[in-house]
């Protein structure tokens, strides 16, 4: 975790999703950018989990990033008490391979979005909420840039290395 | 709605999923067990969910019947803040023909049970309410054993139209 | 198994269905409830199935938790014969993670609910039975109360771990 | 429905499967075969269900029709209870296009077959009861062939008309 | 395999499959039925498994269990070229769990059916291949009636274990 | 389409899906914000489509929303060519309800992220745009609380009228 | 049809199937290619089936586009026969949307490959086969360029409707 | 890789996909066929790709075999730019078992086809590849007549194995 202020909140229903999610953290971490990181579960703890997203936004989290598996309900909930952007990570467990994680967290209704990465990509909602912060900071829209660049680069030698 | 106190408590996301929910109050008058119908949204009105939910067994209710579709989150998020037993209504929206409903009412994380029902089956939920009030209650539980004699009656009845 | 009266019964279609099951009997015995389990087969033993569904309720039990997987036919059978609550639990077999089972015992027709759990989760079944046997027992719903609140202090230590 | 003794039962839960199942009738209708048609449904009336399957044999049945739809049960239970072959028709429902009825018929466990065709495929259960029926009737067995050779005509006819 | 002239026809796309299929040979052997296993692939050897399904009958074959997996055609090409009943087995493949094998299997046009068997399940194709036999010979269903008893003090037995 | 400079771009592979995507421009207009609506088929003007992703930054769009249906490319194609936020709307066509259009948007590799939510959810994509642009900006973020606010009002008005 | 000697041979189960088959024609068509469209039943005519594809060769056919629905087995089995390659459109039918047809046709074996399209894409079967026929074709290839040329034009101006 | 001036392009998103396509590589080996292999991937490296694919034909490769996983856009994205027919394989990741892959790869709009193989079926996209090449070399041809005959003996000799 970084000593400033948090940007970003990571929160997931179990430390048992942890192993995925930290791939979020990391990706934020390449940025430099802030985070907390806690266990806030939708069944287990449900006034707290309310209580976590009302307070988000006037705690100066810009992003909150949730990660759950099954009957997903942690990213729809808490973007129903934020008006932050809420990016859902359905976290796929033993069964169903991720697909009711998937549903559970893409369909939401109408006038309360979560925004959805793959199943188990954590490391992408971790890049889209550096996109979102990037969109009124143009040096990390630079940063954004190059690391794409960088994508570029890492790509084209591993053609490199197939064609030789 | 009945003149006692309710019983059994009806819920969904919003009044559309009435036409589907109503199947499981005509279930209830059947057995002229008392409820009452409400629409409480997980996502639009979170707060009073989960008051609703946190209140259902002081102020009397025994059972939640709650039915949504898509990111179905109501019935396993009132289930997080009752002890009562929740029955889940998957109600089948415009796409995805309810699978997206069921798998969110259904896949509950350990600890937390919804009693889930098919696809649109709001009229089992309201009967499986009727077998839960009726563990305690022998003459309801008579009542039952003679609705599904009277399920029988009307097979066979089928039966013979058909033979003929 | 427990010595006095069994209120809630634990059938399977096969003892290999056990090692799934006994999360249900565990479930039930935190809260020092009483059961039975066995194998009562709605392929193998389809008469004798019926005597059990038929007999449950005279026998004292309350509630009737059955496990199957693929072609699962055992809760909805054990359903149509006794006026008790079936809990459905679809037990995944080697093919289709579940689905096959899910949707077997969840898609019952009007008239005959099983109250369905998420695909191998005997755990959630066991504790549903306690939610249906404490809507009348005051003493037990504080126990479950109890029980919710210690899933929330566990997922806060997980949290705070997770902080550190 | 024909004057002598049945040779195939045709079965269903409900008597809105008929326009369903009464394929499998037309079908054996082509190839001067006698049945019987009824409305044997194995969630309202189970014990009757039980009844049929196990005297269907000494009844001078030889194959048994059964169709059924969602959480599918009849053609398995019949199975379980009657040595004779037993053919599932998987009925589509209102939701999830039959996929429930299918899977809910064919995914029987070791032990216990039945022969399930396509969804909704009524008229070739009843051509598949034929081909059974023709296995020890080399009359029968011929008039299958001349069918099939009936088939091809028609696909030729058809190519016919398209060529020109 | 057998030493008398084979009722049944065991054929599969590859022997690859044989470790699947000889589950139906077993169920055979239990009923002291004479079968030919052989690889006969609608795709890799066309004409010869047209030639193999044309002259089944006709070299005193009863019935006919075909396994294939993926974009199965065996069966389906088989039931076109002979008027026997062809029995089905959806052999599951590296990816997709089988569901692709089944639906190749399952869904087949009306005039030409195939009776198919869950998964995997060899040893229900042979059992089902059993009872067709049985159809029009009465020590044999008898067989059958004893398979099916064993199947249910095996069940018993299995419960007596659970319950000590 | 408003007059000031556009903030979001909303793309479309073809104006047949702007019965769809129209739902974001008015969620949009709701907050007043500006917008275009262009189409940019990733797959009939495939170079004008980086184009358009290329430059989008540079022209003054803060985010962008793209719509697409079943081998729907459009979305994570334009993520791979700017470092804005790209929100993609999976637009349901003929067949299979969507389900290919939200696979084929979800799924994106590591690295390149695409904002994902439910299929023909426009209007949520419009309101997952607000809450972005709200990030640094409190009177928009306050009218998203209130957007919030209003829409618990009208589910609250929902359950008065139910309650009646 | 066309007046010289037919470059591609279209063919399909039924001519139910002619109203979605008939755009692969459209499509050949609009490139000045001759093609014959024929009704070639895997199921109902297996011989002939054989024989159409064996002959496709010798006859000068280039390529083979095959359309059929659920278990279909047309694709593959002429696949199976020929050295051309063979186009398969998945038809869609009455249940299941046309993931059968698709499932039925592209999971094909090692050895013996499909070209499949989308289902019902009759109209880009034809274009690949135009692709296939370009190859040693300069002036087609270029047609197929301008082709795509058009495609991007008539995109573009849908934009500029759009943007009005 | 060979000498001569490559006929076939085969690419793929990333260098982990090469397990999986270098048996289109083999399949071409076996041919004598001449190839290069790359990694161009449609999110990593946009232009590069759309570059790859603009110039393919110029450069005098004659198919262009694309393998992709997940939000599979390569095989699209290629043939949106060449006249060439292009060759999709659905390569499977962690999750969803390549059925994201398929649907992403598949189900292409009007216009713009993939011919698309099985869920990692490269060595499939390799002889469809030679299948296309054959069509105007009749020498090719007869070796894939030849190939076919292989295919035949090797499962002839399977069933003798089997048979003893």
């Amino acid at each position: 975790m970084t000593e400033t202020d948090p940007t970003v909140g990571i929160v997931m229903g179990s430390d048992s999703d942890w192993p995925v999610m930290q791939e979020a953290a990391s990706a934020l971490e390449v940025f430099d950018l802030s985070y907390e990181a806690d266990v806030v579960s939708a069944h287990r703890m449900p006034q707290d989990m309310i209580n976590y997203g009302s307070q988000a936004a006037e705690r100066g989290l810009k992003v909150i990033i949730a990660g759950a598996g099954g009957a997903a309900h942690l990213p729809g909930m808490l973007a129903a008490v934020t008006p932050l952007p809420v990016i859902g990570v359905p976290v796929p467990l033993k069964h169903l391979d991720g697909m009711d994680s998937l549903l559970s967290i893409v369909q939401m209704p109408a006038g309360v979005p979560v925004a959805t990465v793959a199943v188990g990509a954590a490391r992408n909602a971790g890049l889209l909420a550096v996109r979102m912060l990037a969109m009124h900071n143009p040096e990390l829209r630079e940063r954004m840039v190059d690391f794409q660049a960088d994508l570029r680069t890492q790509a084209q030698e591993k053609g490199e290395r197939l064609r030789r």
